[in-house]
């Protein structure tokens, strides 16, 4: 059955509402400031608000489901955001009653990795593939598994956390969530700011424009990689390899069809780590394996939080 | 329906063939040696002469289905058996028309640590959890995942290789597989063997029992462990270190119910192994999946191949 569906992706820094179609085309959207929707007792009445105009602006009544892509850990029976540095208002808050009150309709949720994975594979680089792994790659490392359609959570919701694989033991600065050698730490932005920072304090390190400009960002060793940089070039080339390590080991465990990059800097330096990530991969993968996975980028662009947020209360395809 | 499953554990020194009920019972069952398959022409003969001996031992005429467990990469259409360095006769040979054809029921089939995952799975150590892995550790490392009751094979059937996963950038020997760092290369019984060897080679070893006596295996190590040897039991904590790492990347990409440990080495050295296993998994993985995720040993035993073969030939329980 065709019919329309209501999107919301929750961010930390802004909220979109939007009504698609179930082939992922998006009639309206509508976008606030997340502080817009930080008004205490009045935050959902606030979001169901959000919903009901764009729904107006699309000229729709009803739709068949509202999809809630959320930025952080998900409960999903009730759905709530779990942790919520950036919207604690709803932190703990159970979404799915409420939104299922206001629009009448089924109500479904997850985290904004799973809803990317989803939509990716859905109307993205993964249609038509069954086994969908999707990565990405910005301030932190995360992502999503989607399988024949679904979503593959997990026991508890938690798969799919690419970024606190290990992949050198002992190696690189201590990661967030406590380890050492996570792939987040030594690959996400903040990973590739840490690598050319610490390389210009070799005392043997090379000439580099990168020096004197500390802190650096992921875009600021890229820039200077695109203009001949040597020790940006060699910070992207190692970043590149402790990323394939980690696709690798994903290679390994879930035989993908495909592996989708998304998220700032795969999509922003995708140049400058594409070739050598599949020149390591292919060097570490067995073979047989890694020849039959392709490794692309996210095609669905400015569009994917809001398409990940609808997608997400469509049924899944036979 | 209740019914009876005819198991074939295909394996490099032996073929077992049994009768089980769907139950997981077994009620009969019969061993030769890999060797008196190898007939030429006679093979496949041969397993189903076995099959048929082992059903009138058990006073069954017919089986709702044949399962096959087989010791290598598995295609499924044809069932196939792709590198088979122990029997080379039957590689690359169609197994399911043959068998079907002449025990005219269902025949299923498919590589061996999958085949032990799912019986673990149903009758064993991870009984009545949706997503189990089971991870085995003997003279390589290998696996299965099973989710729902059924075998997650991937996009290829090649899922489940834990054992390639690198989670020591650079460090290590250099694994079969070509690459270095493997979990494989590690913490196999082979890994457990060349740290003690590359550990002994150190001006600063301590004194050890185990100096003179290489080349060595898991056992000497583990002997020696008990006795209260410094230098083993220290390679028994960093084996179980590497061996973390790698679990606790399976638990972020998976979130899986369980973990189950098989294998010669693991089940032949759980008392060195699970202690500082369990330790370093809490350290490095995020508490709020380590917690709920336990680490146990197998409980099949010397039946699980058996169940294993047999357990891949009963339809999903509902």
């Amino acid at each position: 059955m065709s019919g329309h569906y209501l999107g919301l992706d929750l961010g930390g820094t802004k909220i979109e509402a939007g009504v698609l179609t179930d082939a992922g085309a998006i009639l309206a959207r509508r976008r606030i400031a997340t502080s817009e929707l930080r008004d205490g007792p009045e935050t959902l009445p606030n979001l169901v608000r959000l919903g009901l105009a764009v729904m107006a602006d699309a000229g729709v009544d009803r739709v068949q489901g509202v999809g809630v892509a959320l930025p952080g850990p998900v409960d999903q029976n009730p759905l709530r955001l779990l942790a919520a540095p950036t919207i604690p208002e709803i932190e703990g808050v159970p979404l799915d009653g409420p939104l299922r009150e206001a629009f009448h309709v089924p109500v479904a949720g997850d985290n904004d990795a799973n809803a990317c994975a989803l939509a990716e594979s859905r109307f993205g680089a993964g249609r038509g593939q069954r086994h969908v792994v999707y990565v990405t790659v910005s301030t932190g490392i995360g992502g999503g598994i989607v399988v024949d359609g679904r979503v593959f959570r997990g026991a508890r919701g938690t798969s799919g956390e690419f970024g606190h694989q290990i992949v050198a033991h002992g190696q690189g600065p201590r990661c967030d969530c406590g380890a050492t050698g996570c792939l987040e730490a030594l690959a996400s932005g903040r990973g590739i700011a840490w690598r050319a920072e610490a390389w210009l304090r070799y005392p043997e390190a090379p000439a580099s424009a990168l020096r004197g400009r500390e802190p650096l960002t992921a875009e600021d060793v890229a820039a200077a990689a695109r203009a001949g940089d040597k020790l940006a070039q060699e910070v992207w080339t190692e970043t590149a390899r402790c990323l394939a390590i980690g696709l690798s080991n994903v290679i390994n465990v879930l035989d993908p069809d495909v592996i989708i990059l998304g998220g700032g800097v795969a999509l922003g330096a995708a140049d400058l780590l594409l070739p050598p990530l599949r020149e390591w991969v292919d060097r570490i993968c067995m073979p047989s394996l890694s020849r039959h996975t392709p490794i692309v980028t996210a095609v669905l662009g400015a569009d994917l939080g809001l398409i990940a947020a609808a997608v997400l209360a469509m049924p899944a395809a036979e």
